[in-house]
């Protein structure tokens, strides 16, 4: 069972706090503005969709504390991390949201941020499903599917984009195989979408990231499906680190590649790939190795050690008798 | 400074337990032809050409103990890893030296073997130079490669094959930045090359492996280079998982791939990679952290948390609108 990935209780927006998963299932219940600041910017909460959800009730929190702090507590939320649109587009819809119903008393106007950001969140179900039901129809009955990072329920208000493909796919009676890059640095793939897919039942296999190409060409692999975290105006698309190796690694092996996303990760305002700013993160999360964070123990894996690199991709091959090119006689 | 990867002294075969590498300097004094087997099995000694060289000292190590069983040593070495060829290679002069003076009495007989191994080591050191020497003729005076696992000092008798040819061109006076994939899942780029080449007074950047693909896009990259596991008669060239991959986003972004080894490598009879076995490996190496195991903390690193894959890579967009295909205009 997957629990939901965020949820207005009591007053309060209760998250899943993804940095302890798969290994615990930690809830934050977030009080105020700057907590949910928090949670987005330590990736407690993380997925274009989620953070923008997130980012409605935060604001909704700051109004509770203080009507007229509604525009400190969307510079707050705005500045926690710089290339999810959603983030922006949420925040937008709030501002929009309380500069209407500015007039109204405290109660009223409280009520009209929430009934905002709990619209912000039931759409995004919705178009979820909807980005399942449109995506599911490119699958065959039977096949597999690479995915990277965790576009999934975790990553949105439930259902998910590219995972919601997948349950889309499912719910019409498709079989299809996930592999699941683990997607190095945070192990979003090892640690969500595994543990995410696994738990809905589906047949997922873990692999690192480097050995995706390999996988495309050993096996057959029917699409690449990712999410999103900006699209521009001409479809040039942010997503997890990774992602444009995989796109083309893909096209190499004439693999379909798709991005699954809604329309709230499309920035019209931003012409082209080059216009989104990229978040460049702290260097330990290289350098160090996040203990305790691993994938279910259940998750099968594909680990080879090797792969073979075909000699028309080899520029030259140096060895104590000099640089031999092809054609290649040994 | 850089220990010696492998040692013949006082009797025994003294490696560096790699494994434990970057945070412990640990020797291992191999005593019996098992222990070499086990060293090789387990990794503490890897690259193709280091397990050659330990081979071969294993072989010596048996023949010490009991110089009638210098046949099963031979057989309990071979079975410890299936793709480095400079296994079988080196095993199969040991056989070809033990049987040339099998009439010799003991002493002599394994004064034989023992210079045998040492020559194995001596002439992949040299050899190590001459590649290094070939390789750096195609490096610019200033610039930027990439490499994967390690392919240095540690996987060899010293100096390296890809490693090699970066300190031929110091030694040119050339000066290359070097990015090191750290190369999940048992992180020999992380743990062995950034710290190798940092202790060299190199000037290297650690990346993920699935941030290779943005770097060679966003930066100037002068020249993949590589090492290589087995070489296949046509050039096919098996390396550590991931190599494939780096070499098709190499081919994409006209970027010079190269591997590099000694003849030892070099495989005649495999006719192409598809006659190379591939080791598969066990499943928690993927699924659980090897905890400890990080880069040095003085190693730089680039961490983008997103990149941007154009437009004309994306097959299609799937919003809760329907799926858009190219040209997109939102």
């Amino acid at each position: 069972m997957i629990p939901k990935t965020l949820e207005w209780l009591g007053g309060k927006l209760r998250i899943v706090d993804q940095r302890a998963l798969p290994d615990k299932l930690v809830f934050w219940d977030c009080e105020s503005c700057s907590e949910a600041a928090e949670a987005i910017r330590t990736l407690a909460v993380r997925g274009a969709p989620a953070i923008g959800i997130a980012a409605a009730y935060g604001v909704l929190l700051g109004a509770k504390r203080d009507r007229g702090a509604v525009k400190d507590a969307i510079a707050e939320l705005a500045s926690t991390r710089p290339t999810a649109v959603n983030l922006f587009w949420a925040l937008e819809r709030m501002r929009e949201t309380a500069e209407r119903f500015a007039d109204l008393p405290d109660r009223d106007f409280i009520a009209a941020l929430e009934r905002e950001a709990r619209t912000i969140h039931e759409e995004d179900v919705r178009n979820n499903r909807k980005i399942g039901e449109f995506g599911q129809s490119f699958l065959p009955e039977r096949g597999a599917v690479i995915t990277h990072c965790n576009a999934g329920a975790m990553a949105t208000g439930g259902h998910g984009t590219a995972l919601g493909i997948l349950r889309s796919a499912r719910e019409h009676g498709k079989e299809m195989k996930v592999y699941a890059d683990e997607t190095r640095p945070l192990l979003q793939g090892a640690r969500i979408t595994a543990w995410e897919l696994a738990e809905d039942g589906f047949d997922v296999t873990l692999i690192c990231d480097s050995m995706a190409g390999a996988l495309m060409r050993d096996r057959a692999i029917n699409a690449v499906i990712v999410g999103a975290d900006r699209i521009a105006a001409n479809g040039d698309t942010a997503n997890k680190i990774g992602t444009y190796s995989l796109a083309v690694l893909a096209a190499h092996h004439h693999v379909p590649f798709y991005a699954a996303a809604p329309y709230s990760t499309i920035d019209p305002k931003t012409p082209s790939g080059a216009d989104i700013p990229i978040e460049e993160r702290d260097p330990d999360e290289i350098r160090e190795l996040p203990a305790g964070r691993r994938a279910p123990q259940n998750i099968s894996v594909w680990n080879p050690a090797f792969d073979v690199t075909p000699a028309w991709l080899i520029t030259g091959i140096v060895t104590e008798r000099g640089i031999k090119k092809a054609p290649y006689n040994f």
